[in-house]
């Protein structure tokens, strides 16, 4: 079923290289079927078939580029069960969980095919000629958005669908009208390979050249680090832990040519708990419980951060909390290296000073197994130790109490940068609270009131993205319609003839795109 | 008439560190009026300022900022006598030049009030909710651009006002909603300080905080170091030379919080010569020799590649740029050193392999005068030493002839970033062009037929920028009112109640901006 080589345009990379298998972590087993890690020549065959594909691919319109995403979609579906089935087994990630994650994988997709053909995301911007204009005229200025490049792609770890082979960087970058390689999360090559196969499989049904998208195996980081610094590579999207994320930054930085490297690292999402929010104690604790145990806690948008103001109910809070990660249980995480990382972080953490443990279990867990753990603290503890704020991957969370107002709003003010910012209360609370909104609006990229930062909704107004260390670039998200801004780039065309222009920056506007025409909004046709 | 200090908001800064002066470019002479660098406790009271400043000033209307940046035009045009008679001194730029500049740079700060006082610019973005939907509601989800911090900016030798105290990056980052901490160009400080008093004064004016804006002198590079690694500082707008650039890149790439270094560095602005243009080889050597001399070709736009096909025509073009170029007078650059620069600059390509002195004047030149340099190569030659399509700053061009269609790609392929390429020929050389224009949309971030790279025009579709070397990122423009987004971060605010949403977010649209509402874009109100 699996070849387990990774796939260049339409051939097979080496057979040859460093041998690794995919692991059920919830039996420790290995799975079937052996896959080899790409060598530097996979890597640079990768590129260039990338760069080759990509005159061609660029130029395709809208309409072929939603074409081909939509077909992607559809032979991703048409193998959902072998896919769900072999996702199951290489994460662990419960099958409902990873049905809705295909689903989103396939609207993701479908999304990006409405953008790409409905076109106006190029943001087409003309500036007609004014040859009468003194001292000097005005050259006619058209410009919009062209694809940057060749794009590498990383495989992650906790979205094996969604944020992997086919997932939403590659769906925006191709969208966008870049080519793609893909280096696989080793976690789990086979529902990669599979995924991957349906890739390729659309290439060809869809007539494109065969470089337009490649997929490379690697158990270690070799093939990643060449991939980011090949000089053909033009941009960089990645999902993962904040050391790997700032090594790859590093890498792009220092490139002979630096290139955009856009790295989603690192996040606790601070949740704020408003007195009126306290008053309802059993149900936050409810739902808080179980946003931060979500998929093993295993979601970059965990609430790792709980801060509240001392009072009875805040205590009345905690116990809940402690009660409620009490009779959660065990966890399979998605790798046992990722469960060893958990444990030592919650050890490290736990022996921090002034960190109390509200719940840890008492039962020992081995290999992925892990057990949620509640982790208690003071804000002034937090603030001399601006590392208790940092993210602990798994079931944690820690609850943090501050004696007034003020220093909640200190709190918040000491924090680094977040993907999200979540307020529970009433409205009354929020309007007591302004400057605390404004506070976190500079810290992250979504604020959330009532609601809990798990659960990213793919739509045209979700920003998944936030300042540093959330990710490397505030000005961008990795969800939602707004990502394909990162794989693109404008260009500007002084005084070509209609003939030689790109169809949206036509005077008849044939496709019927939203442009801005000497600084108005309109869809109407430029009179010749 | 100067203080020679650096402003710290409405304050003055250390009068104790090292001096300088202002030199006259024409003459040599030192001018009027001590100017003094700022120490490290001014640059950290600047950064500290902005940030202080930055709460209340983002949360301005936008016409507010809108009022903040047309009272700065109004003061810079009622010094606009003064400030140019003093440029002229320091810079030696013609008079009417800066007569063009400065009205440059007070429609540029009135273009960007327009942009922010209409305030669609934030690209609002409203999913509404979905409470039914299965199988999860949808929540509300809104988003929009909001600054991104306080921005360090850099004053330009070659635009003493266009691109200096309250030049495109100044405007563009004060219309988004940032504050700013300018380090003023050593070469023009009194130009400098009359702009900056202008800046304070409307602040002052506008009844806003001081920090909102700051000035930093000094004669060397340790004041821009210690800015743009100041923890306040968010992001970085720069234009210069590569080496300072790249310096700078590399400081906010190593940064603990990494931040934006939006730099325009280098480009060489090939120009290609197809066969219709060069019948009318008089015209185009006029025109190209205009154009490459432009300002002493102290313009990041100017011509200094120019690749044409052998030809009978190719050697009459060759011969009538000797020609003209052997007329031009002497020229006074900006600064002894630039000028030094040019010279050896000149020196070293000309002992280049493969490279002929077309024209290089008998007289020799000093201190800032210079004279122009016609060099010539052979397209081979080129291709062999990519060195040779590197920018020269100066009245320098050099001229390619390539054997064939087939070298003239390659030359192109070749190429790495520019900010512009040119294309001179008839609409049927372009029609026959179409590869080379492909390959050149790559390779810029402009496209001109039949115009010259010089004269950037100042509007919405300009696109000023290009990939590296041209510019650390070629995702964006520092000309024309896209330049906003360099600055600006998306946020978006999930389930949050109407009263605590941003002025462009609520449902009634009080602004009557455009958004984008489920995916369609509308200026219309939201139902409650």
């Amino acid at each position: 079923m699996f070849t387990g080589l990774s796939l260049l345009g339409n051939k097979y990379g080496s057979a040859s290289g460093a041998e690794f298998y995919g692991i059920n972590p919830a039996t420790g087993e290995k799975l079937e079927a052996r896959f080899v890690s790409a060598g530097p020549e996979d890597v640079d065959r990768a590129a260039l078939l990338a760069e080759e594909a990509f005159p061609s691919y660029r130029k395709l319109s809208g309409k072929e580029r939603a074409h081909f995403l939509r077909t992607i979609a559809d032979n991703i579906q048409a193998i959902a069960d072998a896919v769900i089935e072999r996702a199951n087994l290489e994460t662990a990630l419960p099958v409902a969980r990873l049905q809705g994650e295909l689903a989103r994988t396939v609207n993701q997709l479908r999304l990006f095919a409405d953008v790409a053909e409905e076109g106006s995301w190029t943001g087409p911007r003309i500036d007609t000629a004014l040859p009468d204009r003194k001292p000097l005229p005005r050259p006619d200025i058209r410009s919009m958005l062209l694809p940057i490049g060749p794009v590498a792609v990383f495989g992650v770890s906790n979205f094996p669908l969604a944020f992997s082979v086919a997932g939403g960087d590659t769906a925006s970058a191709l969208a966008a009208g870049n080519t793609v390689v893909v280096k696989a999360h080793p976690a789990h090559p086979g529902t990669s390979e599979l995924v991957g196969n349906a890739v390729r499989d659309s290439v060809k049904a869809c007539g494109l050249h065969p470089g337009v998208f490649s997929l490379l195996f690697d158990s270690g980081i070799h093939v990643g680090q060449r991939l980011v610094q090949h000089p053909l590579i033009k941009a960089v999207g990645f999902t993962g832990s904040l050391a790997a994320g700032k090594a790859l930054m590093q890498l792009c930085a220092n490139r002979p040519e630096p290139i955009p490297c856009f790295t989603e690292m690192s996040s606790s999402n601070p949740v704020f708990i408003l007195p009126g929010a306290l008053q309802q104690y059993e149900k936050v604790a409810a739902e808080l419980t179980a946003s931060y145990t979500l998929g093993a806690g295993q979601f970059c948008t965990k609430p790792g951060l709980v801060l509240l103001p001392k009072s009875e109910n805040a205590d009345k809070l905690s116990e809940q909390l402690r009660k409620r990660a009490a009779e959660l249980p065990e966890f399979s995480m998605l790798t046992p290296g990722i469960a060893a990382h958990y444990r030592s972080g919650l050890e490290h953490r736990a022996a921090t000073a002034g960190v109390r443990v509200g719940f840890e279990s008492a039962n020992a867990s081995a290999g992925s197994k892990t057990t949620a753990a509640l982790l208690e603290t003071e804000a002034a503890d937090l603030l001399s130790n601006p590392a208790l704020t940092e993210e602990i991957f798994g079931p944690t969370t820690l609850l943090v109490t501050c004696k007034e107002e003020k220093q909640m709003l200190e709190a918040a003010r000491a924090l680094q940068g977040h993907l999200t910012a979540t307020l529970l209360g009433t409205e009354e609370d929020l309007a007591a609270h302004q400057e605390l909104i404004a506070i976190l609006e500079r810290k992250v990229g979504r604020v959330i009131f009532n609601g809990y930062p798990t659960g990213v909704e793919v739509c045209h107004a979700m920003v998944h993205g936030g300042p540093f260390p959330a990710t490397s670039d505030s000005r961008v998200t990795s969800v939602g319609s707004m990502a394909i801004f990162r794989f693109a780039r404008p260009v500007c065309y002084q005084n070509l003839p209609q003939s030689a222009l790109p169809t949206e920056l036509k005077n008849e506007n044939p496709l019927g795109v939203l442009r801005m025409v000497n600084g108005e909004m309109t869809r109407e046709t430029i009179p010749s």
